[in-house]
C-alpha cells in the first residue's frame, strides 16, 4: 500500500536493525485519515471471507481495524491484555503472549460472550514480527470454536518469522507493507525497495 | 445522546452501585457505528474551539476519539499508561493516573514531540468518574504549554465527583450520557431518567 509506505519513510524512525517507530502516525499519533483507508483496504481484501467478528489487541491495533469492522458491518473485539475488576475472571478465554516491543509477557483475555462457535473472525493487528501475538488470539479463538478466516496487518517485518508461523498454519495473511530490512538505518520493502537514510 | 443512552440500557450491565460493564458495545468489544456517530457529535459540540489535536488515554478513548479526530481533521493522540522501548524516557510528559476500574497506579505518558506550545486540545474520554485520568491528561497538555479547549466524555457518572472537579479549573464538560445513580441494579440518567432492572 503505498500511502502506508509513504508514511513509513516519512514519519518512521528506524530506532535498531529490529526496531521501527512508527509513534507519528499508528501507535501513539493516529493519522485517523490514513487508518482509514487501512480499514478499508483490509475490508476489500476480506470482502468474501464472510467475517462475522473482527479481533485485535489493545491499544495500536483499534485505529487501524476500526473501519475495517465498520465497512464490514461486524463488531470489533479487543482482546484485552490485563484483567479489568469488570471482567469475571471464569468467563474468559486467555492466553499468554510475549511481546517484542514491551519485552514482557501478558495474558490476553477476550470474554466468552464475545466469541462463538461458527464465528468468521478475522485478525488485525498492527504489526507481524514472530508472530506471537497473532498466534495468542488464533489460540483463544480456536478455544471458542470459531475459525480465523484471514490475517490482517498493517507492518510486517519479514525478516523475523511470524509470516512463515502462520502459513503454516494455513491461513491467509495479507500485510499492507512488508519490510524485508532495517539495516543501515534504511528502511527496505519487500518487492519494492526504497531507501532512506536518517 | 438517546442512541447511547439506549445502548446503556440494553447492552450495559450494573455490576454494583459504583461499577457499570459496558463491554458489549465500548471497551472490548466495540460496536463501530455507535462509536462513529459518538465521534460526530463530539466534532459538532466542539467544532467552534478551533481544536489543533484530539487526545485521549489508550485504549478504550481510542474507539470513541477515532471519528472525532477525523472529523475534526486533527491528528489523535493516545496516552500510553506503560512505558514502551520505543519511547525515548528523556522526551515524555508524565502523569500519575489511578484507575477506578484496574483498582491501581499507572504512568500515563505523552511523547513531547507530540504536544507543542500553542495547541488547542480537546480531551476525550470513555468514562469521567473521579475525574483522574483527566487531570492526568491536563497536567501533561499544560506541561507542554498548551490548553485544554474541552473535555468530551461519552459516560460519566455524575454521582462522583469528576466533573465538579474540572468545573472548578473552568473548563468546558460535554458528556454524551450522564449517570446519576447506578442504586438497585438500575441506570438512572441525569434530567432524564430512564429505570432498567436486570
Amino acid at each position: 500500500m503505498k500511502q502506508l509506505q509513504d508514511a513509513i519513510i516519512e514519519r518512521g524512525t528506524v530506532l535498531s536493525t529490529g526496531v521501527l517507530k512508527v509513534d507519528q502516525f499508528l501507535n501513539h499519533q493516529v493519522d485517523t485519515h490514513l487508518m482509514t483507508e487501512i480499514g478499508f483496504e483490509f475490508a476489500r481484501l476480506f470482502r468474501d471471507e464472510k467475517v462475522t467478528k473482527v479481533i485485535t489487541i489493545e491499544s495500536s491495533g483499534i485505529a487501524p481495524s476500526f473501519m475495517c469492522a465498520h465497512q464490514l458491518q461486524t463488531p470489533l473485539i479487543f482482546a484485552r491484555k490485563k484483567k479489568s475488576v469488570t471482567m469475571n475472571q471464569a468467563n474468559v478465554y486467555s492466553s499468554r503472549v510475549y511481546s517484542f516491543t514491551k519485552q514482557e509477557y501478558s495474558e490476553v483475555t477476550v470474554s466468552k460472550d464475545l466469541i462463538k462457535e461458527g464465528d468468521r473472525v478475522l485478525l488485525i493487528d498492527d504489526f507481524l514480527a514472530n508472530g506471537e501475538a497473532a498466534s495468542g488470539l488464533i489460540n483463544i479463538v480456536e478455544q471458542a470454536g470459531a475459525s480465523v478466516v484471514g490475517v490482517g496487518i498493517v507492518i510486517e517485518k519479514s525478516f523475523q518469522n511470524g509470516r512463515k508461523k502462520l502459513e503454516e498454519r494455513g491461513l491467509r495473511i495479507e500485510s499492507l507493507a512488508r519490510i524485508a530490512s532495517l539495516e543501515q538505518s534504511t528502511v527496505t520493502f519487500v518487492e519494492e525497495p526504497v531507501a532512506q537514510n536518517n
